[in-house]
């Protein structure tokens, strides 16, 4: 604890700065940040991240933080020249969540704070707008009743639509003060029947309730979620923002509204904002208004027919405020070198700045932000490339849908998110699971996404809503997901009820196939071909080559066909750390032959079906050494359990049966002799090519003979053959041995010689304790962290659906160790076996070839210890060459310090 | 390489001593060291080690070799003042093997070497004994062809057959010289016809070729799986002893034995022996000619009707030799301070010395040995205790007829090693095998025994034979074995050809049931009931209290039950290490309950299953506690998959459902939702605890209410209650806070206290890289090695059979690391995890309680690395306290080096 529990900002003066992210929050160290630098901020205070950690355990503000409330407070009212509870001219106060990263609508808030029947006449006669008033104290109640005091929201808003219909009004604005009163009284009497309490009177109760509130909500379960996908470890906490209160709702010359320095959507360098005219905040984010743009610039670029069109922009309507918004703009791009996420209210024509951020932005904008910064001259090469996210770039890898296709546009929304979707609709984010759970793709359709839906956006292939703008929940967080997203489509009118909904005259009902263009906005029916991306992007080749030209560690690929390998390769792979064997031999055409093998009775018959598949196996290894010219291909020799080849249904039993000239019988009894209770610690890897000599022979055979034919067309190839799963040096040792012997072989034959490594997978946690003895065995490692994680936590991949989901909504687990490298356990085991590899074999290559190979954090860890490359599958190589380049950056600024 | 390749010995000097053995192995170490003492043994000279580990590359013998061993040779041709290739008085010689340990019939021997047509005539004409000399001449075409040229040994003994049926002679001592001269014929036209090759005249080529063929011996199928059996490396090699002839079998004043210096059966302090006229020394031990006694006093203790009673002893037939190597005896005892199995031959009335070793010797006799060596003062206590394999304790506590059971004797042999065994009769190794694969306890019955059926022998309950003596092959390998044997019973008929056999006149076939009594000699009808063995023998109690005097590390036991618990005790256990509690749940009326709780709809119902279940647990664990008043008992927790528990078959889950008043459907559903693909990897142990918290919860409830009854009765009770299967820091601490909470409440609602431990299971590798984070959270450390071998090995003890066998064959795996401890990689986990446990909490207790613990060198490992107590099932409890003395002896021997 660094003692200090509150932090003042405000009249010029912060208690903190920027670079105190994880005690105050990102908002608030952003808040003291920008008073700092001169921009008019409401005064206000920060209650730290500690104090959030603490309230977990006892449930309770301490009497200390409320005395340190109070003292500040005392400040705040001071820069106000308010005061707090004042019946004549109250103070009121927002109270924000604000975590160390931003988490967008995950956090719960409360407005206007200090406001009760005394109070909001002192507002409605200092303002003279009496409906004003009573509708902040309407909102104030609300608010409270549901986020802090636990009133089912959806209560409240049947009570709102009940006085609407009563006084045959549609919109809230139309509702009088008197109405608004009746209202309020409505409020405090559901509060009191489902709470048994009621609402608080008293100022201070609603400021302890509101802090309460935000520390509480870092538990509920959306948070949780949202944490989990986005791997932020549950015991940072959040602080909690308690700030005086500007409204942008009190009348024609008050707005509130949100801006990005730059294009989120493109990375433009364009001032991008919407506001909306007498109104709070969060109606901009709800997306139930459609706001109106900042400026008219913004305006000429929306689509023809969008609402917002035919609306004023913020420099038409208060000419003034606007100018002084764009040289913040300016100042703020100025002092932190990169785009911003602004919010503001401006209060009867006074600007106020309520928030700053690093701004969300599709990979698209990453790059070209990046790319023009330096460009700029506003950031160096190397900050540069810390401004793009290494899984943005997966959005440019993002499919599209084929120029040539022929498709039928149905309508047009925002294009929130770039790429292309297709698949099933549904309408809910529970129908979005379910579906997914059943191997379905899905598009998920909303009037407008919240929070609650995060988990059915997170398995959607694309989003699409028919309300709300570029900076609405649905826009922002699958811009956060990398996921393509039609936002706002007023084309488009859905019916969850119904279960249908309409968009160009057509009638679509669940499970009906769609496909959206998170790039042009585009609503197309049914499912038109798809095309893969394309990395012409003259600033992403930019910052790739800032990339390359930084990074130290190399990135191979994980490729079994000719096909990937090409692919591979146009996205940067330096090779191929990973090529399956076993994925060849399930074609339809050569599964039967690969059955035969393992069904052999005996030698003589396992070598004649192993001699029909040695030719498809050098084909392949053809393709791929040819595609790699250049660059070195690890070949794994055969790795799973015979088993998984054979077929397990009785109809498919009896056509092998067939096929060979068998009994029926025999096969079933052979694949029963071949089951394992566990194969996963079974008979496979290098046991089966200790028992089994004669596969991992032909297949050496095969790379060999492969390798001969394609250097005399003149390729550069260079084979590295990979023996898996061995937990002790004699496997090792004696299958090196007998590979060598194998290829030097079919050399002699051939009268010809090509250069190969002979290495091993190191995946068993006993070969990393004695990698130094192993080492002396191979020229190369490849740390297969996909088995070690498994073996060094015992957990079977397979059946973890029983408590790993579970462990990281607890946070038993910071994450799932299967995406991101277990640093400390797995991560312990890579570090120690490099040591001890290089000290065995001072020579010795090392690379992983793990799912990790493409996990930017794991891919850092690999730089670290010193692996001399990762290996991901080819849409992760960009990735992978970002990370590797940035963990570069990130180690000399460290230095630096 | 030490570079000297050949060491002599003769005229009372050697090259080579007794603390030589790894390079000499232990019979040429001895013979160096007999001749330094100045006892009378042939000249020779001992081919190393080494040379046999670089034959294994070459497959040849170097030349520098063959110069060293001619330029010995010469001073043994001077020792014994004739030449080798003499055709008038050839020096003859005999090549056997020798490795470090003792390898009993497992390697090749060749004797005679040197003889040719040319000097069978010198041979003859100097010993004036023509059969004598063509007997020796066919003995070396029959070995040699055998042994060296690989001749079916089978082939040749038919060759035998036949010209003594055409003779109309018997035994082979009834063939003329001119009748074998005519065997050798043969022999050499077999020999020509089945290799293609001549028998080699040249004596040199005939000893190269004998010194190779021992060499290659090393790596013939028996050879390795005695190895494998005995654990013993298969990189030691073997060296090659090289001797001048001395004969046996040269008239009735030449003999040939073999002796105890002590009474290998029983540990008397007698001088026990069996010895042949006019043989050699082959002819002993093959067992195919019934042996004399050595002296009159074992003799008389031959049971009633053994052919032996009849025949003349060593004292009576020649009482100088019989008293010149009874000095010996003596001599050879003072010397090693240990039991000598000696081999002796007499030609033409001079005594030769061929061989001491240390003497295999029974359970029983080794206890005796220990303590009566002791008490002579020939030994201290600490060198009494090495005097004792831990695992000859194991005779100790084998089964025994019950003395009050009825049994009907079928006949009687000798009692060759103790215990009493039952099964049904198999007459082949293979057909041990099978039976044993089935999960079927046989008897092995055979005429006599060899080095072929050993891989039977070690299934076999016991062995029986119808030939040989106490010094037969089944007798010296079933002792070492700790397996119950009767050799040499006279009164038994057996014909494998058609599987049966005939005793005491009834008729066995292969299948019935059959009990032998190993401590008595007796072969009994059926299978009388068997009681567990009693351990009250005075010498055992002397050691084992010099045993626990002596070691640091403490013993514990896993027991399951009150009876197991009792049982442990009474053979020395300090404590429980591991009680099962998932074992408490297979009874019959108590599985339903059990699966009552898995198919619980909801928590509720669970709850009511649970706590129907909770009452038995703790009624259990108060059996415990009073059998373990005073010592420690550590409880596991649940933890295999609760899919264990569950019926697999239709009719089972039937009986369920109805008991349950549910749907078959149900039933099946919940069991298939269960399923997993590597359970071993799955849900279970903490990680159920963790999901299903009520299940930990009932079972802590039941340990601590259990522990409050046995208390208030005045039991000291010390329960520890182990959590399993933890791999991260949160999962241990989460359920040790919520056991500690359980357990305050249960103790605040009896208003009664009891002190307790709460602890973890170390058996996920991460725990172990991560130990220090895991003391922080536990009392105790408990290493569960089954399942941190399964998973730093990635072996899954069920599925190894593919391979695991045959790593162990083939030296890839120098043992079954789920029998003994792998030190180098699960043992480094081991290590690792206890240092940094007492870093991280100083006061932690540190256990092992896998299968290990019963292990004697993986007892010393864990003393080495600083455990505090090993535990382990109660038969192997005094094996462990045995081992931890060891240990403690031996690092104080070395200590004072």
């Amino acid at each position: 604890m660094s003692g200090k529990r509150v932090f003042f900002f405000g009249d010029g003066q912060a208690d903190g700065h920027a670079g105190m992210r994880n005690l105050l929050g990102g908002k608030g160290a952003n808040l003291a940040e920008m008073i700092t630098l001169g921009i008019p901020v409401p005064p206000g205070f920060t209650v730290t991240t500690e104090e959030c950690i603490a309230y977990q355990q006892t449930n309770a503000l301490s009497d200390e933080l409320k005395a340190d409330v109070k003292e500040v407070l005392a400040k705040v009212e001071k820069a106000m020249d308010k005061k707090f509870a004042d019946a004549n001219d109250p103070l009121l106060f927002s109270v924000r969540s604000g975590a160390r990263v931003s988490m967008p609508g995950m956090m719960d808030t409360v407005l206007n704070l200090g406001l009760n029947d005394e109070t909001v006449q002192g507002l409605a006669n200092k303002s003279g707008n009496a409906r004003f008033a009573f509708d902040s104290y309407r909102r104030l109640v609300q608010m409270y009743g549901d986020v802090v005091m636990g009133v089912d929201g959806h209560t409240l808003e049947h009570a709102i639509d009940e006085i609407k219909a009563a006084r045959g009004v549609k919109l809230d604005t139309e509702l009088s003060a008197d109405d608004l009163k009746e209202l309020i009284a409505t409020f405090k009497s559901i509060i009191k029947d489902e709470t048994g309490q009621d609402f608080p009177t008293d100022p201070f109760e609603q400021l302890w309730g509101g802090i309460s509130a935000v520390f509480k909500s870092w538990h509920v379960k959306r948070a949780y979620e949202y944490r989990a996908i986005n791997r932020i470890p549950h015991d940072w906490g959040t602080a909690v923002n308690v700030q005086a209160m500007v409204f942008g709702n009190m009348g024609e010359n008050s707005a509130t509204g949100v801006a990005f320095t730059r294009d989120p959507s493109n990375g433009e360098r364009r001032f991008y904002g919407e506001f909306l005219i007498d109104a709070q905040g969060e109606d901009v984010v709800a997306g139930t208004r459609t706001p109106q743009q900042l400026n008219v610039a913004g305006r000429d670029l929306l689509p023809a027919g969008n609402e917002a069109k035919t609306l004023p922009t913020l420099d038409e309507a208060m000419p003034e405020p606007y100018k002084a918004l764009d040289k913040i703009r300016g100042d703020l791009e100025n002092h932190y070198k990169d785009i911003q996420d602004i919010e503001f209210t401006i209060q009867d024509g006074r600007l106020w700045m309520l928030q700053t951020r690093s701004g969300k932005r599709t990979g698209v904008a990453a790059i070209r932000i990046a790319a023009e910064m330096e460009a700029e001259g506003l950031v160096t090469m190397e900050e540069a490339l810390l401004l793009v996210e290494p899984d943005h770039l997966d959005q440019l890898l993002h499919d599209q849908i084929d120029p040539d296709a022929e498709t039928t546009e149905m309508g047009v929304g925002l294009p929130a998110s770039p790429g292309a979707a297709q698949g099933e609709i549904v309408f809910s984010a529970e129908d979005a699971v379910a579906a997914h759970a059943d191997g379905k793709k899905v598009v998920l359709v909303r009037r407008e996404t919240s929070p609650e839906d995060i988990a059915g956006m997170h398995v959607a292939e694309g989003i699409l809503t028919s309300r709300g703008g570029m900076t609405s929940h649905a826009a922002v967080v699958a811009r956060g997901m990398g996921k393509p997203c039609v936002a706002g489509c007023s084309d488009l009118v859905v019916d969850t009820k119904t279960g249908k909904m309409e968009i160009g005259g057509k009638t679509y009902t669940a499970g009906d196939m769609l496909t959206i263009n998170g790039t042009t906005g585009a609503v197309i029916d049914g499912a038109p071909a798809l095309v893969p991306p394309h990395m012409d992007d003259p600033n992403l080749a930019k910052v790739m080559g800032w990339a390359d030209e930084t990074r130290r560690l190399k990135v191979r690929t994980n490729a079994d066909t000719p096909h990937d390998a090409k692919q591979a390769r146009e996205f940067g792979a330096q090779g191929i750390g990973l090529c399956r064997t076993e994925h060849m031999f399930f074609g339809e055409d050569r599964i039967l032959k690969m059955r035969e093998m393992i069904l052999a009775e005996n030698l003589e018959a396992r070598e004649v079906a192993l001699a029909k598949i040695k030719p498809m196996q050098q084909d392949d290894f053809e393709g791929i050494f040819r595609a790699m010219d250049g660059l070195e291909v690890t070949v794994r020799l055969l790795d799973p359990p015979l088993h998984e080849f054979l077929p397990h249904e009785t109809a498919d039993m009896k056509v092998l049966a067939d096929e060979m000239g068998v009994e029926l019988k025999t096969i079933e009894l052979k694949v029963e002799s071949l089951h394992e209770m566990n194969p996963m610690l079974g008979h496979r890897g290098c046991r089966l090519g200790l028992i089994y000599p004669e596969i991992y022979d032909t297949q050496v055979e095969a790379i060999i003979a492969a390798a001969i034919v394609v250097k005399k067309e003149g390729v550069d190839v260079r084979p590295e053959i990979m023996i898996p799963l061995v937990g002790t040096r004699r496997e090792l040792g004696d299958l090196r041995t007998r590979t060598i012997m194998v290829a030097e072989r079919v050399m002699a034959e051939a009268d010809y010689k090509v250069d190969y490594l002979v290495g091993t997978m190191i995946e068993i946690p006993r070969a990393a304790l004695l990698a130094d003895e192993m080492a002396q065995e191979a020229d190369f490692f490849s740390f297969g962290t996909n088995d070690l994680t498994q073996m060094t936590f015992g957990y079977s991949r397979d059946d973890t659906n029983g408590f790993l989901p579970e462990y990281v909504r607890r946070g038993i687990l910071t994450n799932d160790p299967f995406q991101q490298l277990d640093q400390s356990g797995v991560g312990q085991l890579v570090e120690m076996a490099a040591v001890k590899g290089r000290k065995g074999n001072p020579k010795i290559h090392l690379g992983i070839c793990g799912e990790h190979g493409g996990d930017p954090s794991s891919v850092a860890f690999c730089h670290k210890v010193g692996l001399d490359y990762v290996s991901c599958s080819p849409f992760r190589v960009p990735i992978a060459r970002l990370a590797a380049a940035q963990v570069m950056v990130r180690e000399k600024l460290e230095a630096g310090k």
